[in-house]
């Protein structure tokens, strides 16, 4: 088919001739098209676009449901959690409200904090519960504008259960789900998508089935968008419920609630919360293997498989939602069988991007931070402006105070005890600091046989891109060049590659080589006579904690090192090593050596003093090899440094 | 040398940080650093701080003054000499100012218009010359707010010849140049770069030399930048006149005004006018010869040629200022004598820049006006804000309209009846308009014996790097692919390149395969269904004259079609094939069918039916292959259609 565009440009001195009809342009209403280039159009839309053109394409989709934990180091671990499970790609996630847990406070573990990770620092699209029941209008009110401040776009509107034993309408308030759904649109119109709950057997106080059925349609009359269902055991109970809903005039998405049955405490204590019958052929099959967990769980991914694939198949349903009770193994494997998981996601740009809708815009960001993203996020949170495009146009970026970037979440996962056994009980000299980075890069254990997979500047194991250098990393570490961050060149590989690959197919990505380390100044001595001979080539940025800075960058202008050419699209640079950005990060990077390594130690102890000495005398260095078509010369620039010393 | 820059961003956190002294930095005060990648220092720099950066890095430099011509037609030749003259790299031209031309009306040929052509169009930093005698302050204020207007940002300040025989002092007039310094620097501030004229011999009409030389100091102390001198005879008259003005404390740049002999004629009129002595050593050569002005030119050559090393030599002198007499010869053959003409001049960015202060961030235009640069930049010369980095930052560009488009440097080169020799005394049908395209394509004589040297689209002969398509381009235009546009892919090939290299050099230019062309409805329904096959790789748009718009551009964003990667920049994307702008173009591309070719012929003759047949019926139609690594499928898409239709 020939798409016919009529551009709905109004400055174009053609806007107004005549012929061809008007389908086709995606501009925006605002302006004649898209201020960014669009690398991912789902990233510009809202949930319930997205939902309506994956239905439209017939991609079956997943989401998952999860409810805040209790305690602060769960809060880390479920954070962890959502960074596997969203590689695999859900549509969103979801995060209960627990009136009990002050769920809108701005405590770690609140549910208004868990759904701001999830958005901001995670990349997830994010619905938010909210209960109303017993709940005032402004408490209520109050909870919806932090939400929005937050980032949050979707917000599942629920009673929630009445404190007492018996429920009692109150005059005036928030009684029913459809108030807390009228309020969101009265108050903050067309902002929030709003999901609500459907019972596909009808809710266990409703008078009926089918006054059920008719409160529902009064929340989707109200201003909801689409709904998720309570979970059933059986295809047929959704199928029938999606009919009579259809039957009394509900069009938008009805999303079946999948429960993998994981073990045999879990189903009972749900199956009471939801007053649900569980069907007595699971009974059967249950009852004799209630303590073996393994055998349950088998069960329970077998069931919900194939229980999803009639769904599936029906043609009715193009998206799961899974009650995932904060646990990976079971929902994954349903997914991975049913081939909705995303084995292979591919990458919009090379970090992964926050879901805030005023980040929605962000294309570029320095690399200092590719190892520490949520702190950059974290950093920037205060930015009303993301530079799009190009780094140039956010002149002075001012980065959020280092004092602040204690957030929980940027804390090493690691107790301390793990620490000192990877990163040594005593330090005897700097070079037992090398033998540390070594180890980290090598993944050999140390001399006391434990190994080291995390540094204060990298949470997680070596990225799969880095083992590409692996072995001259691990030349220069034992050398005392301790490598932080680097990258190889890329002279044009495919965009789906499975290492360096990103954006959308069809297109092209590059790389110039890059190598940051911390290094003495007896090194940086040499090391400047030898970058003499690689001017023009290399471009150098020096630095030490009190702000000693040398370089050869022309005008502060940023250095873009990684970048791709798309079919029809102008060209995404998304990462640059930028000199003035480059300030902030020094000071987080001196700091991590005190803030995470030294404070290990006694004061004034001698390994505690050597990390100090190191902190306070050794230099930052960043290395850019411009020349990304010819081979790596940074790897030549180090040896003829050494080569100079010796 | 390490080059220690402290920089002076005060958003950073570092900003207070003690340590390394303060060189090296380049940031503008304004901000911490330039918002636009600068490929070209100088670009962003005014007039004499790109004089200054040549004197320090002994960079030589010549400047060529030209006075405004007296009928529209040698108004379009001496534009055409400002491209071929602005080829050779001058620092800058100036205009000189008659005052009986009304120099400073909206004539063709007036100072001020002649000025701001080679400001805008031809990119030329320019120095407008101005008089002040016999002028009210009103008059003055009006012209310098006029020139600043259109982007001038240099005023050569004179007195000027007063009208009557005998000069009177006018009280509280302007009576000398240094008035008119002090006017400007009293209205206008900082914003001209003000030059004065400075008389090696003394000026004709000062008390004496002595009197000449304080005169001069107080022009340049009343806040003139730098002093051009009336020509001389001998290199010893300026190096003397230097150090007289340096030993009174005049420390501006003085620039020698050079005076190549071209004509027997022309010697004695200066003389006249100026009053000066020709040595008798050069009256004995030039009187035997007087007729012969190949050889006097010859003789003034070698004059120039000696005089111009001596000074060099000298080592006083870094830039010649050169009074051409709006002649070429000479001046070139001295310039290129003297190794100061720059043979290879490297281009900033693919298209040729304007000077004006307004568009020195502008680094991105759609490829669609590569052959008609001044069309784009008339149609554009409204624009507040230029593009900088990314088309899209531009939402709805609004061009200039096309009725005004007839500026009178856009008008063809060639008078009516070349024209006809050219494109055809008679047209028989639509393949003697293949014909002509074919012949401008292949170089070779038409039927009539003439050579096509140029065409509606494009004024100039092809250029070099449309050479490297030529087979291609001769096999599809003689079966009605009538192409006006092309280039082809290019895989990182180094910015020095000679054919389609541009910018700094150390870095690498890309290109994905264009074509543009006009072709009939039948070609275009052909390539509609071969297009299917390479959907992703290949973008099109296809549009006729009624506007109607068939494409498989994304979202109506940009193509980036031109890109370049440089060492410790970000990259720059010069050229874009733009779905919004392209509407614009069509007008302006059908237009020039009926305006410069169809308007030839008697009105309802065949031959203007034939054109405005195609007018009315062809379409216009643009072709990207994103995929640049592989061999251009252009060809092979044109080929496939032609198989399609046989």
């Amino acid at each position: 088919m020939v798409n016919e565009t009529q551009p709905t440009c109004s400055a174009s001195s053609s806007s107004k001739s005549e012929g061809g009809s008007s389908s086709g342009s995606e501009g925006s209403k605002e302006s004649s098209r898209c201020s960014t280039p669009v690398l991912d159009a789902e990233r510009h839309e809202r949930l319930r676009d997205r939902m309506r053109r994956r239905q439209d394409s017939g991609d079956k989709w997943f989401s998952l449901e999860f409810f805040p934990p209790r305690t602060a180091n769960a809060a880390v671990n479920l954070i962890s959690r959502f960074d596997r499970m969203g590689a695999g790609g859900p549509l969103f996630i979801d995060v209960t409200w627990h009136p009990a847990g002050d769920p809108g406070s701005d405590k770690e573990t609140s549910s208004m904090i868990i759904a701001n990770t999830a958005v901001n620092y995670c990349g997830l699209e994010t619905i938010l519960h909210m209960t109303c029941c017993n709940q005032t209008k402004e408490d209520i009110t109050g909870h919806l504008q932090k939400a929005k401040r937050l980032g949050l776009k979707n917000i599942m509107a629920l009673r929630g259960d009445p404190s007492g034993e018996e429920w009692e309408e109150e005059v005036g308030g928030f009684n029913y789900a459809v108030d807390l759904v009228k309020h969101i649109r009265s108050e903050f119109d067309d902002y929030f998508d709003i999901c609500v709950a459907g019972y596909p057997t009808g809710h266990p106080e409703a008078e009926s089935y089918e006054a059920d059925l008719r409160h529902l349609k009064e929340k989707v009359f109200a201003g909801a968008d689409f709904i998720i269902t309570q979970l059933f055991f059986r295809s047929e109970t959704f199928l029938k419920f999606m009919k009579d809903c259809q039957a009394i005039g509900i069009t938008c998405p009805i999303i079946p609630g999948i429960f993998p049955i994981q073990g045999y405490h879990s189903l009972r204590q749900l199956v009471k919360l939801s007053k649900l019958e569980v069907p007595q052929e699971i009974k059967d099959v249950i009852e004799p293997i209630k303590d073996n967990d393994a055998a349950i769980r088998n069960y329970g991914v077998e069931l919900a498989v194939s229980m999803c694939r009639e769904l599936l198949d029906s043609g009715m349903v193009h998206g799961l939602h899974f009650y995932t009770l904060n646990r990976e193994v079971a929902t994954t494997e349903v997914l991975k069988r049913l081939g909705i998981w995303k084995e292979d996601p591919r990458r919009p740009l090379p970090w992964a991007v926050s879901a805030h809708p005023k980040r929605r815009v962000e294309d570029v960001r320095p690399i200092f931070w590719a190892s520490r993203p949520k702190s950059y996020i974290y950093r920037t949170q205060e930015w009303d402006d993301f530079p799009n495009g190009r780094w140039g146009n956010s002149s002075s970026p001012a980065f959020g105070e280092l004092k602040d970037y204690y957030l929980f979440y940027l804390k090493s996962k690691s107790p301390r005890e793990e620490l000192l056994k990877m990163w040594g009980e005593e330090l005897t000299s700097e070079e037992s600091v090398f033998e540390v980075f070594t180890c980290y890069i090598t993944g050999e254990p140390n001399k006391n046989g434990h190994k080291v997979t995390c540094m204060p500047w990298n949470d997680d194991p070596l990225a799969t891109e880095t083992n590409l250098l692996k072995e001259q990393l691990e030349k220069v570490n034992r050398r005392g060049i301790l490598t932080i961050n680097s990258q190889p060149n890329i002279n044009g590989k495919p965009s789906t590659d499975p290492i360096v690959g990103w954006g959308p197919s069809g297109g092209y990505v590059f790389q110039k080589a890059y190598l940051e380390f911390f290094t003495s100044s007896e090194i940086v001595t040499a090391l400047l006579k030898v970058l003499k001979k690689y001017e023009l080539r290399v471009n150098y940025h020096i630095v030490n904690v009190k702000g000693q800075n040398i370089t050869n960058a022309p005008d502060l202008q940023p250095n873009a090192v990684t970048w791709g050419i798309f079919p029809g699209r102008e060209i995404i640079q998304p990462t640059v090593v930028d000199p003035v950005s480059f300030l902030s990060w020094k000071d987080e990077a001196f700091a991590l050596w005190i803030e995470q390594w030294a404070k290990l130690y006694e004061e004034e102890s001698p390994s505690r003093m050597i990390i100090q000495y190191i902190h306070d005398n050794y230099y930052l260095v960043n290395l850019v090899d411009n020349d990304f078509p010819l081979e790596n010369c940074l790897w030549q620039v180090v040896d003829d440094t050494f080569e100079l010393l010796n």
